[in-house]
C-alpha cells in the first residue's frame, strides 16, 4: 500500500512514495559474477533467497562505465546527456580563460539535472546519503534540504560520523570503507528512520579480487549480512551497480594496455591531439588511471574519419566513434565529449603516454571498466516486481523507478 | 640450433625442425584469467617462471571461437576460410540429396587443408595426437603416416591406449579426461620420443568453474605440474587455447539466452527461417547446446539487412552481419555459413527454440563461448622467442609457427 502522498517528478518521471524506508544500495564494479558465484560458495544467503522471494534483473549501465556518470545517473533517473556528468575529469574547452583546461567534474556546477534525493529532501522526506569517496558526495547531495534538519549526506572517506558506525576509522583503500557505509546506514536506519537511503560503496575489492576468490566472495558474504539487517528492519532493498569489472591482464598478469596518446604522438607530432581518460581522479592506486574508455580532441585540419579508421585497426580496440555518433549511441552531452570516442575490448585498457601511468601501485593483475564490456549489472529488489513496459531497455538508472514504482 | 633437415611448406608457411621434441598443448577454453588467477594463488608456479624465462604472448582465436574450427585453425596454421572447418554443425545446402540437411562437420571429407601434423609425420617425423574427444580425433589425425609405423593418433574418450596412461577410464565428463591427456603425453615422451606432439584437452572444467575458484585452480596446477615434467624431459612446450570462456548468467545464476529460432518465428512465422547453432555436438550436458554465435538462413524472398537490424535491436545482441561481411571479418567459408551471423554479448548466449534445449543437466550456473568476447588467447613457450613482424595480428594458429621458427 502506498502512502496518500502526490508522487514525486523529477527529470520526467513520477516516483511513488514508498510505505517502507527504501534502501538503495550502488555496489561499485558490481559484475554480476561476483553475486553469482559468492551464492555458489555458499557465502550469500540473502542474495539466494532474492532469486525466489525477490527480484532479480539485469539492466545495462552508462558507457562510459565510470563510477561518477552511473551514480549520477541512477540519483537522477537520466542519462548523462541529461545530466551532464560524463566522467570523473574532462577537458573543458572554455576553461582557463578560454585555452581550455583539464579539469576533474565533480562539482555540483557541472550538474545539470535535479536529483531524485533532493526531490524527495525538499518535499519533506527524510533522506540520508552515504558515499565512500568524498568525490562523490558533493553531487550527490546537491540540493538537498539539509537546511530542514532532516536529511544527512557524508562520504566514509571524510566524515565526522566515525562514531556512528562503531568502527575505527578505515582507509581509502580497503574493504572497510565500503563496510563502514552499511554499518552507518544500519544505525541510521535504526536512530532516524529516514523514508530513503542511498549507499553508494567503492569498488577497492573488485579492482583487486576476480570473482569467486576468497577476498570477494568475503566481500559479499559482508554485504549479504547487512542487506539481511536492512531487510530484518523493514526496508525495501534496491540494489544495482554502477558498472561491472575485468580482467585487463594477460595470462601473466601483465596489464594489456594501448597507450594512445604515445602512439597518436607518433602518428601526427607530439601534443598534437589529446588524450583525455575520464577515470582519472585522484585515487588511482586500484587501477593506476586505467580504463577501457578514451576521448580524443583533434586539432580542426585533422581528417577525423581517418583518426578513427586508423586507431579502429590497433589491436585490443572494440569501437572507434566520432563524437556525434558516440553521444547518440551512449548518451552523452556532446560539449563535454572530444571529438572521437574510444573503447578498447574487454581485456584491454587505453592509457595516455607510458610516462605519465604509475603501475608500481599496483600490487595485483590489474582489473577495470569503463568499455561496453562492462555494461551489463544487476537489478535486485527483495519483493517481486511488475516488468516495466515491453521493448524497454532496463538501465540501472531505472532502480528507483522500479523499486518506488513496479513493486508488488 | 636447427637440424639440418628442409624446412617443411604447409599452407603456405614455411616450418623448421626442432631440435628437440615440441609439444603444443591447445587447452580447451583457457581464458588468460585462468592462468592469472591459479598464478595469483600460488598454484601455478611453471607458468609463473615462464614470466621471466619463456614467452608470454596474447593472440585471437577464431570466431565462431568454438573448439573444432579452432583446433583445425591450430594444427593447419590458416583461418576457416581456408581449411573448411567453420563449426562443429553446419546447415549442409547439398546434402540430402539436393533439399539440405543439418549434419555434425567432424568428418575429414570436409577438411579442405593439409595439417602440419601431417607433412611431418609424411616427412619422417615421429608424430603424436592425443586429444579428450573422439570428434576431433579423425580431423587431427587425417593425413597423418600411420602406415609407416612412427606416429599415433587417439582420443581420450574412445582408446585403447588406457595402460599407456596409468589411470582408470575417466568419463567423457570430468576433469579426469583432461589428465588422462596429459599422462598419456608424458609416457609417449618417454618410450616413443616423438619429434613433435599435439595435445588437445576438454573444456569440461572451464564450463564448470570461473577462473581463480577452487575446480579451476586445481586443474591448472594439474597442468602446471606436467608442463613442468615435459620441460624436465627436454621438451620445447608451446601452449594455447581454442577459445576463451565467460560467465553466460544473471546474478542470480540464471542463463541469458536469445531464443532466437522462437523470436524469428513469432516474427516471420513458424519455420520460415532457420538457426543453426555451430556449437551443436552430441556433448552437451556442460553447455546444453547454447554459445554467443548463430547463422541464420533465410528464405529469398526476406529482406536481410531489414531481418539484421531487428535483431541487432534484441538486448544481448553484440554484432549482426550479413554473410559476406561476416566471412570477410572472421575469415569463414562463405558456402557453410547462413545468409546472416549473430554474435551476442559477453555474459548472453543464443539458442534455437527454447523447448530444443536442456537445461536440466546444467548442475552449476552456465559458463560459455563462441563469440568475440571470448577471441583472446594465450600463447605460451617455454623459450625466449623473437617477435612476428611488426602489425602482425598474432593468432592462436601461429602457435606452430612461433615456437618452430621464432625461439632463441
Amino acid at each position: 500500500m502506498k502512502p496518500d502522498r502526490a508522487p514525486i517528478t523529477v527529470n520526467g518521471r513520477s516516483y511513488q512514495w514508498s510505505d517502507r524506508p527504501l534502501v538503495v544500495v550502488c555496489v561499485d564494479g558490481c559484475e554480476p559474477e561476483y553475486i553469482n558465484q559468492a551464492v555458489i560458495a555458499g557465502r550469500a544467503p540473502w542474495f539466494k533467497r532474492m532469486m525466489a522471494d525477490g527480484t532479480c534483473l539485469t539492466g545495462d549501465c552508462v558507457v562510459p562505465s565510470f563510477t561518477n556518470p552511473n551514480n549520477l545517473s541512477i540519483v537522477t533517473g537520466t542519462p548523462p546527456s541529461v545530466h551532464g556528468i560524463c566522467g570523473n575529469y574532462f577537458f573543458d574547452r572554455h576553461g582557463d580563460n578560454g585555452k581550455g583546461a583539464e579539469v576533474m567534474m565533480n562539482d555540483p556546477k557541472y550538474l545539470r539535472a535535479e536529483t531524485i534525493l533532493a526531490a524527495f529532501s525538499q518535499a519533506g522526506a527524510k533522506v540520508a546519503v552515504v558515499t565512500a569517496k568524498d568525490k562523490l558526495r558533493k553531487l550527490l547531495g546537491h540540493g538537498m534540504a539539509f537546511g530542514k534538519g532532516t536529511s544527512i549526506c557524508f562520504s566514509a572517506e571524510k566524515s565526522d560520523q566515525w562514531a556512528l558506525a562503531g568502527m575505527p576509522v578505515p582507509s581509502v583503500y580497503s574493504a572497510a570503507l565500503s563496510e563502514f557505509i552499511f554499518a552507518a546506514g544500519i544505525k541510521l536506519l535504526e536512530r532516524d528512520h529516514p523514508d530513503l537511503m542511498y549507499l553508494s560503496t567503492t569498488d577497492y575489492v573488485q579492482h583487486k579480487c576476480a570473482p569467486g576468490t576468497p577476498g570477494a566472495n568475503d566481500f559479499y558474504a559482508m554485504l549479504d549480512g547487512y542487506l539481511s539487517r536492512f531487510e530484518a528492519l523493514g526496508a525495501i532493498i534496491a540494489l544495482t551497480a554502477d558498472h561491472g569489472m575485468n580482467a585487463k591482464t594477460d595470462a601473466a598478469g601483465r596489464p594489456n594496455v594501448i597507450y594512445l596518446q604515445d602512439i597518436l604522438d607518433a602518428w601526427y607530432g607530439n601534443e598534437r591531439t589529446r588524450v583525455i581518460l575520464p577515470i582519472t581522479d585522484p585515487y588511482v592506486v586500484h587501477h593506476g588511471a586505467l580504463g577501457s574508455f578514451a576521448t580524443l580532441y583533434l586539432p580542426e585540419d585533422m581528417d577525423i574519419q581517418a583518426v578513427c579508421t586508423r586507431i579502429a585497426a590497433l589491436p585490443g580496440m572494440e569501437l572507434v566513434l566520432t563524437r556525434d555518433a558516440a553521444c547518440k549511441r551512449f548518451e552523452l552531452p556532446p560539449d563535454r565529449m572530444g571529438d572521437v570516442v574510444v573503447v578498447s575490448e574487454r581485456l584491454t585498457v587505453i592509457g595516455t603516454s607510458e610516462k605519465r601511468h604509475d603501475l608500481s601501485a599496483l600490487d595485483v593483475p590489474l582489473r577495470s571498466h569503463g568499455g561496453v564490456s562492462e555494461q551489463r549489472v544487476p537489478l535486485i529488489v527483495n519483493r517481486p516486481t511488475r516488468p516495466m513496459s515491453a521493448g524497454h531497455r532496463l538501465r540501472n538508472f531505472d532502480i528507483f523507478d522500479v523499486a518506488l514504482n513496479y513493486t508488488l
